[in-house]
């Protein structure tokens, strides 16, 4: 079987490896569409999760199912299926918290091109198939469903743990694929006035899309500053945080209002830690909720999300700058993610 | 001062009372846009509250302040308002437990044509002014913004109350002006499909605008079994109840999924009790969560809630099916309330 | 194998089956300490769960692991045991949701005794092991831990379902074991005042020892009548129903305050509906939230509220009234739970 | 009037002030005991709220009504009150959001001794009588029920921030009267292992007595080091600072699991920010939310929490360790929280 992997740290290239096989809850998916994510550039670029020796990259996808095992209930070869990025073992306690990310560990429930091959292959793993997969419905495009994966849910789960509710003043920062969600994501939560933080022209046109009612470019001035003469030096509500670094953090303080929220969902790669500042949090007493968090994966989120686009609440397609066909096609669409030009949202690699 | 008047059960007509005048914390605000309510009906025709001597009608308003309490911050007169139905004494135990409309006692945050005078007049009291008025703000229409004294507020607490989320499956039954805006409510919160029941093609259109994806018509046989059929079974996630009567009850309990919940929004005008069957509540242990609720009122949500005007995320235009001019217009614009013609959703009185 | 059955409907006795055997997820366990509770009073001589033939009894119990299936990661053979009466299918979509208690369908985590074989025999299967089972601290011993299968949970996860917060007024109308362990539940959450309704002296007693300040007893008069007025018409903040019928929930109506919460944890063995009252409810409008639930199973909350006991926040040992060596007495064990003298809160049998 | 004031910065002593007057909505109260607080000794010696000038101090009181203003419903001359330390605006917007602590701005609902003079004086003006008053039930003696003031309800905040459950492991670290409070606060919450970090005999006795399980003092090495080895390296579900400095967050990432809450409710009196490990805090994705809160203040909380004491849940005598007699007492007992004798946890002042 052939697949397309982190051959070690900055390198990558195509493998050869033997078929995974399912064991008696697992499932086996032939990839129809699969897109790369900027956390593949930061596994094999920035070493983000350590060294890792001809690992199968790619952690989004949807396929068909071609084995499951004999525990396995609701799935059957031949299935169209949405294959979450995160995988939980939904036994864990964890799980059983509300924590299905964190099944068996910090972040131990993203699995495919962390601690097993991922999806950019002729075929792929899923453990516990019966909570991991979801049926992918009929009036749902391949590509569009694939953004499902990563991008809705991690979006989407921005502006939950950001709790947007009607009417509410959210800053988005940061507008990649991920932020764009989060900025439909505070929408679909009611949000009223959404600032959001980028300069990229096609992505400014989506967040637009998506409901943005106010653009904010830091090449302008200091993000903090226009947002606060923007809302007479009220500030927001909430701020969810989908790029920039650590630093960003301190501009959100800068901004929320006392009982606020300020809901991280960007993956902070490098540096020793972000900084709160003791008067902006109110000497420790200004009820300034801090959270980040790993999107939720698992069949029931892809079901309820995939909602979303089946009863046209969402529409992905204008995340989709660049589509390809065929499994090749997989490194150039890759090297698009680490290169970054200026009219890509995101591609996509119908196989 | 002149006002329209409940001037017995089942008697209306116009009073002259003397001006009310405002305590230190309260304000005198003329109206620039009322709208009468099937509550207003209830009371009247139905008893539902019980007898009243001419009590001035109305409680849906947006106005211009004409005079202010000594102790008033933050409003002063010429400043244009949007005015809540509901207007809670703050500082009540009830208001800081989260419950204002019962400050003071169930439901006793109602004061307008409750416990004192109402909107229909050349002028009206509104109590704690700093806490229960809110700037309009300018690009609002006063027929859109005098929507969100009652109907917004109502129909969107329905959807909270029913703690609507990504992707959920949502019935809402009744589709008059307060169900459409529950409908509203439940897109605002990112349903997924919405099931609309009704059957007036007016109100179905608005249902559709909303985001209602089905329409179920009582006439095509019992609502449950169309919605179970609809869903292969499963029934739906929630329920809305902004119409209907006390039987309503056990077809929404017919057709809620186990850790559902049950939302009630319509004002029960008559009848002994409602019904829950026990097997369908699962012997008692199914988590099927009933709730009724009076919407929330006061400054905070007037606020928050013309955001979603002002922000183009909710156009309640729609429900404006008949429009009047001059304060003499609210007997006609009540009596079509009464008499529900079918090309009826909300009338208002410009004044 | 021998196991204590209900042979069908109305009789019980002993049968001879073929032992267990594991699934690569399950475990085998053998019994330590068994508890007949009334719900297989009720599956027995009332027919609750409908016909069953040469089904084991019991859900209840404590006990050591004789064989795990070969992907079982966390318990091994010879490992000592807690065991919850519920044990979910954790992947289920309903699991994920946050009701582990109806995965695959209303009520169906429960397994033991319903579906499959019960506890009471030499011994019996545990579905999804690593999901199910919780290691028995050293400190707490057989007897104690075997209330943690089901007594401890299931009021407790009244109280939960209340809400009950600091400070607040509840009434628990019901008090046998598990509605003394509702008592507990609701002051292990900082309740102030708490009512207990009921009327056997040994019931009375341990209810003061939880945490009970008022003791109420329905043959002083009406329960609603008398709780109005200990609390001067007030009312209280919050009811569990561990008792009675579908009647208590016209009482709880009775007295509970706008914004309270109704929780049901009493299975509703017979009876066509409860009745809610219109006014009581505040004409649907009154917040008045009415809901009841099974209790939640699985490895996380077995070892969440075994640390209760090895803490020493809960003492379970006064709800042990009657104690019994060997499985033989698992008959005349059940025979009291169905024949309740005055002196019985709880009985236990040691294997 | 006599009044025991801050002169200016790092100066105190009594001044003569005309007795305060009640607005329409507000009460004069004559203190019948009060309490100093930490706060105060940061006020003067650490400027912590900057400079002030002749601003009598104290927050922490009970006392009796003197007089009432006209619109004041539920207090009259003569009645024994409990006083919050935190007296909100009620009507603003932020108490409408559910922070009161925050009405008017970042911690303006803190007046005492913040923008208007204090509790240490002959008379003092609580504004909003009907919602910042609540009545001194007669079995709570005045020394206890002056720890209602602040030193319980910061305590509870820091545990319902936290949001403790039943059978979690919690770390509380600082045992101070608040901290110890916290230790309560988790314990009444259903906490079940509580480790209290402190070293002075009379607090590692009282938190014994509040529910602490373990005992750790920083004098015994890191106390992070300790919390993992105690848990097998698993750490905590929450965390409540209570005491320490901008450096003990770190130690708080350093032993909270992921989901788990770190709940401030220690003034940071001094310093710029605080910093966050981004590997500790999951490289963004962990779910540690990180949270700091003024107490609630208000009637509502003072009538639920002196249920507490009231019916024997809460017992906070042995905070008392300091009692003195008369208004000169007030300023030794400043001196106490100043100097912090080993055997001090609170004093307070009968007048």
């Amino acid at each position: 079987m052939k697949g397309f992997a982190m051959l070690k740290l900055n390198n990558v290239g195509w493998v050869e490896k033997e078929a995974p096989k399912a064991g008696p809850v697992d499932a086996i998916v032939r990839p129809l569409a699969i897109s790369p994510c900027t956390s593949d550039i930061h596994t094999v670029w920035e070493g983000a999760i350590g060294e890792r020796t001809d690992m199968i990259l790619g952690h989004e996808a949807v396929g068909e199912v071609v084995e499951v095992g004999s525990l396995v209930k609701d799935f059957k070869p031949g299935d169209r299926v949405i294959v979450p990025a995160i995988t939980p073992d939904w036994e864990a306690v964890e799980s059983q918290m509300g924590f299905s990310q964190h099944s068996g560990g910090m972040l131990s429930g993203w699995k495919f091109s962390n601690y097993k091959d991922g999806t950019f292959a002729e075929l792929f793993h899923v453990n516990q198939a019966d909570g991991n997969l979801a049926i992918l419905p009929d009036n749902i495009g391949i590509e569009e469903a694939v953004m499902l994966s990563d991008m809705v849910p991690t979006g989407l789960h921005g502006a939950d743990n950001a709790e947007v509710a009607y009417g509410e003043t959210v800053a988005v920062i940061g507008i990649g694929p991920v932020g764009l969600m989060a900025v439909a994501g505070a929408n679909l939560r009611g949000a009223g006035r959404i600032f959001a933080v980028g300069s990229r022209q096609v992505c400014v046109d989506a967040a637009k899309f998506y409901g943005a009612t106010d653009i904010v470019n830091y090449k302008d001035g200091s993000i903090a500053q226009q947002i606060k003469e923007a809302t007479n030096g009220k500030g927001v509500d909430k701020v969810i945080i989908a790029g920039g670094d650590l630093e960003t953090f301190e501009e959100a303080i800068d901004i929320i209002r006392p009982g606020g929220i300020i809901s991280n969902i960007n993956y902070l790669g490098s540096g020793d830690y972000f900084k709160v500042s003791r008067l902006g949090w109110g000497c420790g007493m200004g009820h300034i909720r801090i959270i980040g968090g790993l999107m939720p994966g698992g069949r029931k989120n892809m079901e309820y999300l995939s909602n979303l686009l089946k009863y046209k609440k969402l529409d992905v397609s204008p995340l989709l700058t660049h589509k390809f066909d065929g499994l090749d096609k997989i490194e150039p669409a890759l090297m698009l993610m680490k290169d970054k030009p200026r009219d890509l949202i995101k591609p996509v690699v119908r196989i």
